[in-house]
């Protein structure tokens, strides 16, 4: 393996003991709090004097404004403060993004989608700030709309933004090209190519195919939500959000103050899946608390999140060269992700989307191109998968055609051209942590792969693949212990319901040798919590962990230096258990020790941990990931030919935890992926029409997967392959499976009645479609095999 | 001198540039936010849903309870909870305290002086808990009761606790003796014996006098306030304490609970004065919370402060052996204390104040006794001085009183006996940092000290001496930086009006070489909050500020190591100066290099200090002192002979601040410290009949010093001699000047007219009373020297 991390000091210390608390389903530190009522989300928050904000939204797709008249609605009874284009202060940055500020806090001269903010009212109520909107007036003159990606590349299509908002490129290294605005209505472009393209010349075969990918809502429980409270220069801010500290960083810029004068709070998050992952509510409920004096709470109801972000609809072509026997040669990928009306995380979905394009194989060429394109529909952003679930949707359908048309097994294909444990996932990147091959078969087996089948039935199998763990993401965090050995645990990773810190507490007994209930994790508060980027990229367990494991391992060298000093014996004599010191046959409490020294107010030990993944000086990448995240799902289906109905009749999918910390909830991050991914398969999109009006933005027209439309047979098995780079040997979990879901039903109802269905969600419509397609040619040809490019 | 401290880090690196920071008069940092009124007291938390206690107080000074009937008080108006002894859980323990757990959280058998607290009331309004209040009914039967030193130690007397309540003696080393409960109604007696007692026999002189001490009320200007939110085994705590963690170990004992289920959180204290040091209203508003399931804000009067914590009045008997040329020999000194109903701070007070008993003169021999004596009053706790306000009145009369009886100067005296720069205190103490003599010629001369004055006006000088820094006291603070270069400051150093915060930002300003407005300091939790025992023995800058400097000094090596391995510089070539590195003529902004190496989120850079003073292993005590605290003064005194009324004409006061960080922020604790010693000289006491009523427990009877009563003349010097142990020399402030100007005040009125008063405060018809006496005395024996031992 290529990997270049530091040494596992804890799995090292302790390879010879028994874990106590590692590898074992203990009860969440969360569970109690989250099934009693007790824990407290930001939508609890509640403050004396606090006042709630309702905003405008815009009724046009694309149009400019000419009026946004608040007056009336300034008088309107509890209205406190109202925020259109004219209340913006001069010293506030109008527009912000995380790479192109191009999103304005309030419309100013245009809207670009509908439910786009045109104006806020602060008021004593959420009554009176709905009832005061209802006086505002906005006259709007219409623009043409482009609502599709192909209506946005159309030549001499009416462009969003006609000069480009200031911005700058995510951080990709040499071998990657990325660059903004190069084309109309293109925010952003990648690009990522090594190897030779003469290549494609030497292959027996090259395959051109598209996909399509449907565009789904994160639909997370707790509302977006914030509440500010703005005194002077300051602001506090409670937040659900999965980056406490660059929604500081943001807010502070937005409003040109220092950093020190923003603390936002954050504890427990109601889901996010991506979505809360930057300044959503909070701009507006500052200015709205600047201007009320009072602290406001805006809170968004679930169909305002349609209007908010989602994922990334997309059209991927691939044209892949492999040899006759089915070996891969050589790649080129172009994908065209649906930004909608701002850019918000696209460039950087557009970077991973493009450099997850040839999925987990073994090409000798990649040239991958992946652009931004800019439509007058909700923006979208970071969703779980962050760009690998569409990119992988096309490739892991695309190698099960190949394998087809080639007349090879697909586990063949994939078992041959999978890259291996340890070898680079392109020159320079780090080497594979899992054993692909070795997962795949086993989801396969399990539902009975290459075993004979009745008629129209059909198995389809998948590999997920994408980096995991953040780029460049250093991580810190904080370990201190009372006087009578409870700790606290302080660091910035968000407890989103994934679990991680359950883990992160875990790994702290463990190394501490004390009781799980001992250990309690603190509230965010980023004026006082170790900083850290945010809670995103599967990068919980390893990257955070390792922090913690760092901390709890200083504080433990702390510990027993105390101990060996105090108690006059050697250091490597003595060990530390449940906050008493064993030397020889004698337990001698700490407590005492302290109190001893310190006296009876007594004294907290305390220690910091840092991690980052050390750069490889000779990688041409500076993305190097600190693990893979694999997911491996195999599906059985039974297709009824007259009707396209189809009955997903078995699901298995797989993750690879190195070492599950906790397997309860490594297996519930891998069951609730692929739910979410089976959804997406089967039912979930957001429907625009070709006006940018979105059809189905709400709970009773989004169709979600509900329990009744589960496979029959629906399993997860948790593999420990033992590779990871995290603490004890563990990887991160929850994005794995969503990856390779849609492509294994796919390429399963390829298997049961010989059609492809290359666009997301797959309904029987389109299977019914695909059948009567398949039926004509094979009526005109006289040729039951896959034609080239069905779609 | 044989401290053995750490080196000076910061001082050192920085000796030979221009300070920055350290040494101006800059604004205060909290200087905004109290003259705006946005400074945020515990006084001014307020949450949803919060009610509000309010307690019944006894109206007896020592009786058994036979009932407590609060039935109706629960179906009163707007009540939620009622707390009498018979709701106390029973997994609470009832009673708490610093070393003897003697005090009630609500009183059970009996009550032990006029408002201890019988019963408490949450309700919705402090109105509603006042008229529930007065629905309960209390049956007392009385007991004797004993009101002051004299009665409680007479023989025979009736017994506050027939039984022992469990404590524990605080922590004096060898050659320190102590013990709970010597004798009835004496909780603790503190021994302390050095050289040999046969030297009182080779004295020329042996002088016995009796000196008393009255009884000050803290009188800060914040009450006492907490709010406290219950959440099943949880606490959150507001309040105003000088001591958030020693808070939190005693709630947490309290109600046996984990201390990280405990979090106290205090921003800005409105004055303390040693007041606010233990629990006060904590356990009352925490057991109605866990009641009430609501938070509970208890909040006292300013009249019920008197009912809750007071300085010791003090009966001192010292007997001094000096030879004929005024060199001092030996000295045995008695301090009673009036440690009121329970025990409180009460131990360690009678540990300093026995301690502080010889003053700052060379004795060969020393045996100091101090005993806490119980009374049916309010209880004594620490107060500023603590015991050494009470030891220097006696020791600093009496030195007076010898020079005059031997007809020695009593600045020769004075100048021939005080320990001089470096020399111990007593054998294995710190020696002394200050120029004792130096300081006292200061102040001295600056009233005209040896120049001929007007018939029946006199000048008095005294020095105040003490250890400061507290006693084995550890330190840690935490340094964080933003990616634009703001910095914020975590410890749990309580600004309490003291300027601390100021001073500690100052340090990190310097060293980081930033504008200080740039350091933000964080309020405090415990639960994120470095660990710190209490703001108290002038312990801030001294001791918290070394914690501070190392913090800073580690932060900046982190900041140089960063940016010496990105930019590929020597360490030793490059500077840090307002968050860019000087390279040569270049400046490199570190945001930059933080983006370079983290992407947009960035980074922030993290440094912990500790700092505890070493304990030399020769030292016979573990209570080696930091640094000393010295305060001098001299005053000048006008007497009418007919009336006893006195006039101070001149008051001249000095503390040295070794190096002042804040020069302003020195003077204004010199000068505060001096007029509360002046109040107290004056006017100040808390004044009970024999049967422990207090007869003055309001703003309108007790009798503060106002502007109008100050001296014609009131100076300050600001001393920096430079010997100080905390960063750059500096030394602790704000109790020095305490010490001496009682003493000053009575030694100048004995140089006016010939007669000594020994008993606080001094009055005029104490000094006509004196003036009588001698009279009387002298038609008798013709002999116009004051005798023996004038009371």
């Amino acid at each position: 393996m290529t990997r270049d991390l530091e040494g596992h000091g804890a799995s090292r210390l302790l390879s010879n003991d028994p874990l106590a608390s590692i590898g074992r389903d203990v009860e969440r530190s969360d569970a109690r709090d989250k099934t009693t009522g007790r824990a407290v989300y930001t939508v609890d928050i509640d403050l004396p004097g606090m006042l709630h904000a309702k905003v405008l939204r815009s009724s046009r797709p694309h149009a400019m404004l000419l009026r946004v008249d608040a007056e009336a609605a300034r008088c309107a009874r509890g209205v406190h403060a109202v925020l259109t284009r004219d209340d913006v202060p001069e010293h506030v940055v109008p527009s912000y993004g995380w790479f192109v500020k191009d999103q304005p806090i309030v419309a100013s001269d245009r809207v670009r989608f509908i439910g786009e903010v045109v104006a806020a009212v602060a008021a004593e109520s959420e009554a009176d700030a709905i009832a005061a909107l209802k006086l505002i007036q906005v006259d709007y003159e219409d623009l043409p709309v482009v609502a599709s990606i192909e209506a946005a590349l159309d030549h001499g299509a009416p462009e969003l933004f006609p000069s480009a908002p200031p911005g700058f490129v995510p951080h990709y290294g040499p071998g990657a090209r990325g660059g903004l605005r190069p084309a109309p209505n293109v925010c952003y472009e990648f690009g990522y190519t090594c190897g030779d393209a003469a290549l494609f010349e030497t292959c027996d075969h090259v395959f051109e195919d598209e996909f399509r990918f449907s565009r789904m809502q994160h639909y997370h429980l707790e509302p977006f939500v914030s509440v500010v409270k703005a005194s002077a220069e300051r602001l506090e801010v409670w937040s659900a959000t999965q980056t406490p500290f660059l929604l500081r960083k943001e807010l502070a810029n937005l409003l040109r103050i220092a950093e020190t004068s923003v603390s936002v709070k954050t504890h427990y998050v109601g889901g996010a899946f991506g979505a809360k992952a930057h300044l959503r509510t909070e701009p507006i409920a500052a200015l709205l608390s600047q201007a009320s004096g009072r602290p406001v709470r805006f809170c968004l109801t679930l169909e305002e999140a349609f209007f908010t972000s989602s994922q990334h609809a997309a059209v991927i072509r691939l044209r892949t060269g492999v040899m006759s026997d089915g070996r891969v040669v050589a790649r080129k990928g172009q994908i065209d992700l649906d930004a909608g009306a701002y850019s918000d995380a696209s460039p950087l979905v557009a970077e991973k989307a493009g450099y997850r394009l040839p999925g987990g194989y073994r090409f000798q060429h990649i040239d991958s191109t992946a652009r931004c394109v800019m439509t007058n529909t909700t923006p979208a952003g970071a969703f779980r998968g962050f760009g690998g679930t569409q990119a992988l949707w096309a490739s892991e359908s695309q190698i099960d055609m190949i394998a087809r048309r080639l007349g090879v097994d697909p586990f063949e294909m994939r078992r041959m051209n999978l890259i291996g444990l340890g070898e680079p996932f392109v020159p320079g990147e780090s080497g594979c942590d899992s054993d692909m091959v070795e997962g795949l078969a086993l989801v396969a087996d399990r539902v009975g792969y290459g075993r004979p089948l009745p008629p129209n039935q059909g198995i389809g199998i998948a590999v997920g693949f994408k980096d995991g763990g953040g780029v460049n993401k250093p991580a810190q965090a904080r370990v201190k212990v009372t006087m009578g050995g409870d700790v606290f645990l302080a660091t910035a990773a968000i407890e989103m319901g994934q679990g991680s810190g359950t883990a992160l507490s875990q790994i702290v007994a463990e190394i501490l040798r004390c009781p799980l209930s001992r250990v309690r994790q603190v509230p965010i508060d980023t004026d006082s919590a170790p900083f850290d980027p945010g809670t995103h990229s599967s990068s919980g367990t390893v990257v955070m962990g390792r922090a913690v494991e760092k901390a709890a391992v200083a504080l433990r060298d702390k510990v027993l230096d105390f101990a060996s000093e105090t108690m006059g014996v050697p250091k490597d004599e003595i060990l530390l258990e449940d906050w008493q010191i064993l030397h020889g046959q004698k337990a001698m409490p700490l407590r005492a020790l302290i109190i001893r020294e310190f006296g009876g107010p007594g004294f907290e030990f305390t220690a910091e941990g840092y991690f980052k993944a050390k750069l490889d000086a000779e990688a041409p990448l500076d993305n190097k990931c600190v693990f893979w995240e694999i997911g491996w799902a195999a599906a059985k289906v039974a297709v009824d030919v007259e009707t396209g109905r189809f009955n997903v009749l078995d699901l298995c999918v797989s993750g690879d935890a190195g070492r599950a910390i906790n397997p309860l909830t490594c297996r519930g991050q891998d069951e609730g992926a692929a739910v979410m991914a089976y959804g997406q398969t089967l039912f979930e999109r957001m429907l625009y029409d070709g006006e940018g009006q979105l059809l189905n933005g709400d709970p009773l027209m989004y169709r979600l997967a509900m329990s009744e439309d589960l496979p029959r047979s629906f399993q997860s098995i948790l593999q420990e392959q033992g590779h990871g780079a995290g603490p004890f040997g563990a990887k991160g979990m929850g994005e794995g499976t969503m990856l390779p879901v849609a492509a294994a039903i796919a390429n399963a109802i390829h298997d049961a009645v010989g059609v492809r269905v290359t666009e997301l969600p797959i309904t029987a419509e389109r299977v019914l479609r695909a059948l009567k397609q398949r039926d004509a040619a094979s009526v005109r040809n006289c040729n039951p095999l896959p034609s080239h490019a069905l779609t």
